[in-house]
């Protein structure tokens, strides 16, 4: 697994957080998006980063090398205080735009920790990295939510209820389902996009929210597309912060037209997903794309399965 | 299935709603305890109530022959008026304690119109059952809740959000769980009840809760009783109801000190319910009856499994 200069690389996947019904306690993995870290064994002290590059191979314009200021970096080093020794040297690649709502941070810190892991001489199994990879999380989140490094780390559609952490659940997926992605050239601090959220909710807003919720986990077990098209809503969070994501209305709009079984924000935006029935992915996926551009904002998509891979270390 | 009067019988099950996680969207049937609707065809006009009994066998104390005041002539005349001709005459045995938390006019209402549907010549489907059910239920609540009527007419536990309505999806159940049902020899108006709660929550109360339903459902689905265990919480209505009990803090006490997974109210109270462990149940059963009557209060219990049966026609 390791290339010419020593290195393990591990890919983590980017994520869709919320998925709509379930604020801070559901996720989605998506698959062609996602950060890779590169691990090897050092002679310095501690775990440093000697490298951080974008997606077109060049140094990252904004990401520092400070490796107490990076996610990936953070949570490999609170694996390797744990169970490594000697110094570690960390290369990252960001596949995952920043701010995007697709899990930035978290798709850098599950690499970080599954790049660290592979190089301990007993591995850990994936499902103990967690708390690992949300150490790193914490960094850019500033608290515990699991709701994008769960389905990075795990794949597929997972449970993560902070009342339950550090208990994540993996959950069925209905077979045919597609996530259409659009990432809008904008940006959105999720941290302030938190601030900004009311502080109360109606009993009524609850419950509508909570049985959705229910209704789409029970759809995705039965596999009935119908009740997971009449579930999937965000009645709380999604005309709060829809405003600040300018094109939002029109490619929302634009999926459902095009026929996609919903359509949100993910996370806490600006990027925007649809789910879908598969043959309709391509349309659906364009029509976003047009809506996109018609409000004059480049933009990025990627189709993906419900049930896209979690991350894991690629051959060199 | 006639009786020698002519009678058919139907039998329909009391129910625990809210099931401590699931407010006004879930609900559990128990076994052992119903109530009957018996229905025959008559040369009167409309659908009348000639015969209102208590468990005793003797007429009722406290409920009327008016059909237009009891859930099972409501319920069934709904669906006499759309699919029958001519006239019907009901009799009513109840077995469910009257404002108990057990769903009593809901399985009148369910009772009813198994009954009277069994009289059509050509009858409709269980499910299709549900609108009229619960347009007798909602002459009780004043509202369309269907936690209740869902269980009474499936068995087994419910899920049946308001905003899906008239959806209600049956869930996977755990095997080797059974519920443990209290009633206490006190009542509690259910719509007073409902006016006494507040009307707002915090994010933090919606997302905890919310994540307990949702983990709830899929332990059940996994079969998995500590994650069961560590769900099955109400942070929201509890906590406002439980002081109108008397009894109730003693007897969930008593119930988590026997090994119980968790106990709650039974939809308004008075009654408890616990879910526990089949090899557990009689232990917890007596712990909690022990409970109560140290209260001073008396009671009658019930143990059903999680896959009680729904309602039905009984053979003469």
């Amino acid at each position: 697994m390791r290339d010419q200069d020593g290195f393990i690389t591990a890919f983590a996947p980017a994520s869709i957080g919320n998925v709509a019904v379930g604020f801070d306690m559901l996720g989605l993995a998506i698959s062609g998006a996602g950060d890779r870290v590169s691990a090897r064994r050092s002679d310095a002290d501690g775990v440093h980063i000697s490298a951080v590059y974008g997606i077109d191979g060049k140094p990252h314009p904004e990401l520092s090398g400070d490796a107490r200021q990076n996610t990936a970096s953070v949570a490999a080093a609170a694996l390797w205080e744990q169970y490594g020794d000697g110094g570690l040297e960390l290369q990252v690649r960001k596949g995952v735009p920043l701010q995007s709502g697709m899990g930035s941070s978290a798709a850098s810190a599950v690499a970080g920790v599954v790049a660290a892991n592979a190089l301990l001489e007993q591995p850990l199994e994936t499902a103990a990295l967690m708390e690992f990879a949300l150490a790193g999380e914490s960094l850019a989140s500033g608290g515990m939510h699991a709701d994008n490094v769960a389905p990075s780390l795990l794949g597929g559609l997972v449970l993560c209820p902070p009342a339950l952490m550090p208990d994540v659940i993996k959950l069925d997926v209905p077979t045919g389902i597609c996530s259409v992605l659009l990432h809008p050239e904008l940006s959105v601090n999720t941290a302030e996009s938190r601030r900004g959220l009311a502080n109360n909710i109606s009993y009524e807003q609850w419950l509508t929210q909570q049985g959705y919720l229910a209704g789409f986990i029970a759809a995705c077990r039965m596999n009935d597309h119908a009740l997971l098209k009449r579930c999937l809503h965000d009645v709380i969070i999604e005309p709060q912060r829809a405003a600040s994501v300018s094109c939002f209305a029109a490619v929302r709009d634009a999926s459902l037209a095009a026929g996609a079984l919903g359509c949100s924000l993910s996370g806490s935006g600006p990027s925007i997903f649809a789910l879908c029935e598969e043959a309709a992915a391509a349309p659906i996926a364009a029509a976003m794309e047009a809506a996109c551009r018609a409000s004059e904002i480049d933009c990025q998509l990627w189709i993906s399965p419900m049930t896209a891979n979690g991350a894991h270390v690629e051959s060199a």
